[in-house]
């Protein structure tokens, strides 16, 4: 009977959504509110509630309620999947990320292009908090120089938190690097060298290409899904056309792609490139921002010959300005080890225990919940601003985890241009060229979403809805 | 005749001096009680030990009264000027360095091997005090990425401070690193490629020699004395010899000789790289640890055109866990910028605003006073006990600056397998081949100076004697 009820209520309410009583985005009525007004119990409203929760039509947001969630409908279409042409080609750097990365640090700079996360969901308070105590405790021993692999309890830490991903990573296998970009920097430095081809996915991090061309290597970029990631048949073409020496993949949440690699790719993936002896060279930096209910695996699980190098880094979730990454470099362990003591010699002891503490001390799983819960609304904000005031015909990813959109306009738009014109109007965008070896992607953009919905991101994007309709 | 009095006063404890009733590092009597003995006036006393003070007899050690100095007949002789063969050649790693760093953490090892400062000598309680306010003062935009280039306040101190020593740094042409090992890391990538030859003085730093291997490129050893440093005559010659792209020196106490390079000589040496198009990597990271009157002067200051990268680092006076060190590339600045970005991105916030604010409240000059002091006793010390317990035709520098010392045997011994049995000592030095590229100076050993003389130090010292006569 009581079963009845609360599925008739779902109905309802599930009525008022398809008829736009309630808007995609909007809140609901509270389950007291609901409660009162029809005359149900809490318990009733509150089933129907988690019933249209699991359905997918409505969500929970922690200390707020429950909301209409964005359905496929008030989306702008997904992106073609890239095909960029198979041969290996001298990457081309740009000053325009010296641009982006200077907009960063201007407030009056509408923040839409560096992937840097949002201030307001970094835990600022408790991290100077438990960097003060470290600090006050830190001994005469400890400012010399320290465990150059990196300070042990953090090792550790990383170590125990490798189970949560389905990982068994041991503290000895770890080194920790000053943030992910010296992770990535040390993997390519030990498994390849100068003239070496690099396949990458294609879109990929401008920061990766930018590496690959100053350590006089080349980037191979291979066709990738913004679902599923790197097209396995086509990397395994390329691998017979050419000599890879390294696979450099974000298997959860590419960047600026958004796509996640299912368990069956990953695996198939490893075992290709340990046939073809080619390094992989994994980046997880986005891997604890999913938005699905579970925390996606890495290939590093899948591998069983230390072929697979697994960045990370916490500067994403926890503090960048801390520069504290690391990487379990499997067979390539003492390379990257003394490659790390000749280039940087360690990394720095403060920095690394306060996170080695926080980690430890249980606010780091209730923080990754809260962020969680912030991107994927805020990405999915975002999506429904670009379905709003961008031009007919513009098209977007559907990110699973991370907080950066793809976006892809009609082919007439430049995307160098926009981002000019954007910049004059004090907002910063990553335009599509720079995710590309051979500058693809021209009437592409990646937009940053992780700053809270505000009225002056939607005027930026009007905005940007306006300079690309022009 | 008051003037008549403490010069006969002076001349009278030089008497006790030359005839052996005070022994050299001796305290001798105070103030006070000679006044008293000898019933002259306090400031009589005074003015006699300022005379003894500048005639080099005896020293002031602050909150202790005078000592005797030690003269070059209480010294072993010094080593000769090493000649190295003029060609270049591939740097051999070694597994010791990695031993040598092990032992460092090994509270039970005599550390006389890693040049790493005296954790005693380390302002450990205020570098504490002052990260703790930094840590809690940290806002949301700091934990962000910070200024690439590195945190402006310390930019602006270094500058600040480079006027010390006669230069004039701007800000905007100092680039903030992980530590020293990144400054000279970056600046042989920025001037040079695989292939290609650097300059080095022999003996060298065994980290340069490592770098130098890892990058691909060939270290030329140049003579060098250990009083005056590189040899020019025979840098002359070899750049005609050899295809030279840089030139790595250590200008002012290098590391092991503790040569500093006379004022002419470093003019002189700015002026052969110049007409010659060879870049000068400078390392002035003992620069602030002179035993002598005045802050010796750096190569860059005669740097017309900007072909001198001036390298430094906080590592050997305040904490070298830190890892803050920094570079002026002159002409090569935006090359470093750029190889910064892409291999490591940036360097922490929270050390650089620590140590920013360190030599900003003015401790700094004081704490490097006290070090200095401590740092030429513990090397005076360390002379001492080598006259007195190492075999009969032992050599030694007389550094003038630094905290290490570079000590040659008698050709018949071995130093690395003196290396190996003062390991199963609990003792740990560096042997002669680490500071070679072609594996010279077998009889060499460097040892560190940087702990206070103590009974466990002058056992130590003993048992390297007798290791040593076997």
């Amino acid at each position: 009977m009581d079963n009845f009820l609360y599925q008739q209520l779902a109905d309802k309410v599930s009525g008022w959504i398809e008829q736009r009583t309630l808007l995609p985005g909007e809140k609901i009525p509270s389950v007291r509110t609901l409660s009162q007004r029809e005359n149900v119990s809490l318990g009733t409203v509150l089933q129907a509630y988690i019933l249209l929760e699991n359905r997918g039509i409505i969500e929970a947001r922690p200390q707020s309620g429950y909301y209409v969630r964005l359905q496929t409908r008030e989306l702008p279409p997904e992106p073609s999947i890239s095909r960029p042409s198979i041969s290996a080609s001298i990457v081309g750097s740009a000053e325009v990320i010296a641009r982006i990365h200077e907009a960063n640090a201007q407030p009056d700079v509408i923040p839409l292009g560096g992937a840097v996360p949002g201030p307001e969901l970094l835990p600022t308070h408790r991290l100077n908090r438990i960097m003060a105590s470290v600090a006050r405790h830190t001994t005469g021993q400890q400012h010399l120089y320290a465990d150059r692999q990196g300070v042990g309890i953090l090792r550790h830490q990383i170590a125990r938190r490798s189970v949560n991903w389905g990982g068994a990573l041991r503290p000895d296998e770890i080194v920790i690097t000053n943030g992910g970009t010296e992770a990535i920097y040390l993997c390519l430095c030990a498994v390849a060298e100068m003239g070496d081809t690099i396949a990458v996915e294609s879109p990929t991090y401008y920061g990766f290409l930018q590496m690959i061309e100053a350590l006089g290597m080349k980037a191979l970029e291979i066709p990738s899904d913004s679902r599923d990631g790197m097209d396995l048949t086509a990397l395994k073409n390329a691998l017979h056309k050419n000599q890879v020496k390294a696979c450099l993949v974000i298997s959860n949440f590419n960047n600026p792609l958004g796509s996640c690699m299912p368990i069956s790719r990953k695996k198939q993936l490893v075992e290709l490139l340990e046939k073809n002896k080619v390094a992989l060279i994994e980046d997880d930096i986005y891997g604890d921002l999913y938005f699905t209910a579970e925390r996606p695996e890495v290939c590093k699980n899948f591998d069983k010959y230390g072929n697979v190098l697994l960045c990370s880094s916490f500067s994403k979730v926890l503090s960048p300005s801390y520069r504290v990454g690391w990487v379990a470099p499997g067979q390539y362990l003492n390379q990257i080890k003394k490659l790390k003591f000749t280039t940087t010699s360690s990394s720095p002891f403060p920095t690394q225990a306060t996170i080695a503490e926080m980690l430890k001390s249980g606010g780091y799983d209730r923080h990754l919940r809260r962020i969680r819960k912030a991107y994927s609304l805020q990405v999915h904000n975002m999506m429904q601003a670009i379905r709003k005031y961008f031009p007919e015909g513009t098209r977007c990813t559907r990110p699973r985890g991370g907080f950066v959109l793809w976006v892809e306009f009609p082919s007439t738009i430049d995307s160098m241009e926009l981002h000019r014109r954007a910049m004059k109007e004090k907002i910063s965008i990553v335009p599509g060229p720079l995710f590309s070896a051979r500058g693809r992607y021209k009437n592409f953009i990646r937009l940053n979403c992780s700053h809270p919905w505000s009225d002056k991101i939607e005027q930026a994007l009007i905005m940007l809805g306006k300079l690309a309709a022009r």
